[in-house]
């Protein structure tokens, strides 16, 4: 089955919003075994939403909008799709009943606002699609040949619920035949380069077990995503089960979960596990990795805390670095970052404590230490080790690698303690 | 002059890949007055794209493609839109000198892969938009008629800047008669809601000066923008001048910067001016305030640091905390907040502190204290003050909330030390 999807609103096309519900269109369907052939954004002109609906129709005889189908004078999705099956408007006394239960269960005072009835005109003959998550309903309409378009609102939470309570079931329902699916598997590796593990890969490295494999490089490591086209589901489901163990025969190591997983969550979990408490010791992340660890809702069973020693005078204050140290070996060294770990050790009283002290730019670097240069203290229970790197990007992005390389030095000296070698960070 | 956008890319189409490039091109084209009147996005696939750019070529008689630039077999955008002009592709020797230096430069050994080669084809009669930022050069392409198709690369970094340097131009030399552009300004506030500044605001709420204004709330806190539709360049800058000083007379207190300023430079500056040092002290932020502020380059200078006091136990060793006070009062309170900024000042000497102490959620609430529930303390030179505030939001929109409405107390407290109203936190 073929789809087109049409995103209506002035806001989309002129560029102040970013189009993210088509991405999460494509996603769900081609899940299912829908394949989406082309997209269209037009503004809010009854004539434009016309015009882009009646061609994509007359491509596919399948089409998806969203947007439009609110309150005001500028939502015309309804009436130009009506208009294009030849069907009048109809209220429907049943959603203004809902409306009205809605407003007083929100503690509104006085009557239902008069804008509010548009919502409740509906093509004539068509399906209504309950929107569990906000005002306006959502309309399938279709005609005699089969031919069909279903109308979702423009608000990403309430289109993506009704997507899935309402819609999916619909299209699935229609998808005849044994349908063919596009479906992802992500292993997230970090610490090693995007060429190295291609080399490492070797004849894995395009496409492995028959899935074509993505390398999607990033500040949090690099991506591996597999995926698989032109099966049904459950050989999908197997080829990437293949796909996926074979890749982590290889890059096992690098690898620290699947989806979406946080590295800041499994290095917690890790900590959990072994009974250990955590303190961090930031200067030029300034806070960066305490943020990521406590994100992350439960952190406070394992995460004491820390100091953000962003000047060199808290550095001594607060974590005990030596003043002869910072002078000798600059606040950028392996030296100043051993002792800082130490020391967060020892403020905290923690059994794990990590530091990050570097060059995030844009100025302060020199040739001996350019910008992007960190270094890296790692104290676990008595015994420290350190380590140093040239992380790429910009202010932003060398932040955000030192603070991921420095969970990464945990998840090592947790999860493989034998093995860790702090000496290869990216 | 009317435009229409074509994006090429079955990662786009697919949805692994959120389209930004559709958005930059139309805000862009937009201030320069052309219209963009619609999108589409198409696969990889040659059929595909022929068919949505003749399509659109019909409509408006000019087209800027995204994408389907680079030396693989997937692109194909140059070949198809050729075909469309009934042109033959022609290699160009001068480009493959460029990429074999380009390949010379990188430190590469060996000879240029034959697959960049590709890169050097171009269709006959073609104009040459050069790339700085990649190898993939984009195209012009006219016909008699003086219909015409501009390509630029997919990859962002390299599409904007051939827009601001080579596109731009082009566009701008052909757009007849006195152009009506869109152009926007934007005047953010924080601490006071969406519906507070629209009754502030009265009559001015819906069209200042006779432009559109948005309501963008978010985290950060209220946007508001203003937008001039159908004027010159000229009366649209003097039309979005007005409306802008109109909003600033009322809302003046609340608004912090203009465009994409960042509170915490607000922030940074203001201590700067008046030659103070900056500590945090944070809890349920965990170490997100910091972040933010040293975010900012050259934040060195004013801010020292501060203290991740997450567990309860470093708030007494680090920030001095009295384990009497917490004990009665509990973690969030306002006299815990008020002890952990007087702390963070002690122990780091600094001249201003802020605190911040939460529940940020999902667990942890109480009828007294709810998720969201938040304690701030603010010294400033011996003076201490608290607050106390209830975010709305999941754990991260809690904690971001939190980290802004620290930064507004702080902003406020050195800007309008008179007039600052600490409860005044929504």
């Amino acid at each position: 089955m073929n789809v087109e999807i049409v995103t209506i609103g002035d806001e989309l096309l002129l560029g102040f919003t970013i189009d993210t519900n088509a991405a999460h269109l494509a996603r769900q369907l081609a899940a299912i075994g829908v394949q989406i052939t082309r997209r269209q954004t037009c503004g809010d002109s009854a004539s434009e939403i016309a015009s882009a609906v009646r061609e994509a129709l007359d491509r596919t005889g399948a089409v998806i909008t969203t947007g439009g189908l609110g309150p005001t004078s500028d939502d015309m999705t309804k009436e130009s799709i009506a208009a294009i099956f030849g069907r009048a408007m109809e209220r429907h006394e049943a959603i203004i009943d809902a409306l009205k239960a809605r407003w007083k269960s929100w503690g509104r005072s006085g009557e239902l606002p008069l804008s509010n009835y548009q919502q409740a005109m509906i093509p004539a003959g068509a399906r209504i699609l309950n929107n569990g998550h906000g005002t306006a309903p959502g309309i399938w309409l279709e005609d005699a040949r089969g031919r069909w378009v279903a109308m979702l609102p423009g608000v990403p939470r309430e289109m993506r619920g009704m997507l899935a309570d309402e819609l999916l079931p619909l299209v699935r329902a229609r998808v005849t035949g044994e349908p063919q699916v596009v479906v992802s598997r992500t292993l997230r590796t970090t610490g090693v380069g995007e060429s190295a593990i291609a080399d490492q890969l070797g004849l894995l490295a395009k496409s492995p077990e028959g899935v074509s494999l993505s390398y999607l490089p990033g500040w949090e490591g690099v991506d591996l995503r597999l995926t698989s086209r032109g099966r049904n589901a459950a050989d999908a489901t197997a080829a990437l089960e293949r796909a996926g163990s074979a890749l982590l025969q290889i890059v096992g190591p690098a690898t620290y979960g699947e989806g979406d997983t946080d590295l800041a969550a499994v290095v917690l979990a890790a900590l959990r596990e072994q009974g250990l408490m955590l303190a961090v010791a930031e200067s030029c992340t300034g806070g960066l990795l305490g943020e990521r660890l406590t994100a992350i809702p439960g952190s406070s069973d394992v995460m004491l805390g820390g100091v953000i020693a962003y000047a060199n005078g808290i550095k001594e204050r607060l974590l005990y670095v030596d003043a002869e140290v910072l002078r000798q070996n600059g606040a950028v060294s392996e030296a100043v970052a051993r002792e800082m770990a130490a020391g967060a050790a020892r403020a905290t009283a923690a059994d794990v404590a990590i530091s990050i002290t570097g060059i995030a730019g844009p100025g302060g670097g020199s040739a001996e230490k350019p910008v992007g240069t960190v270094c890296f203290g790692l104290f676990v229970q008595g015994r420290i080790r350190s380590t140093r790197a040239v992380m790429i990007g910009d202010r932003d992005e060398i932040r955000r690698r030192a603070a991921q390389a420095a969970l990464n030095l945990l998840r090592r000296a947790l999860l493989e303690p034998a093995e860790t070698d702090v000496s290869r960070i990216p």
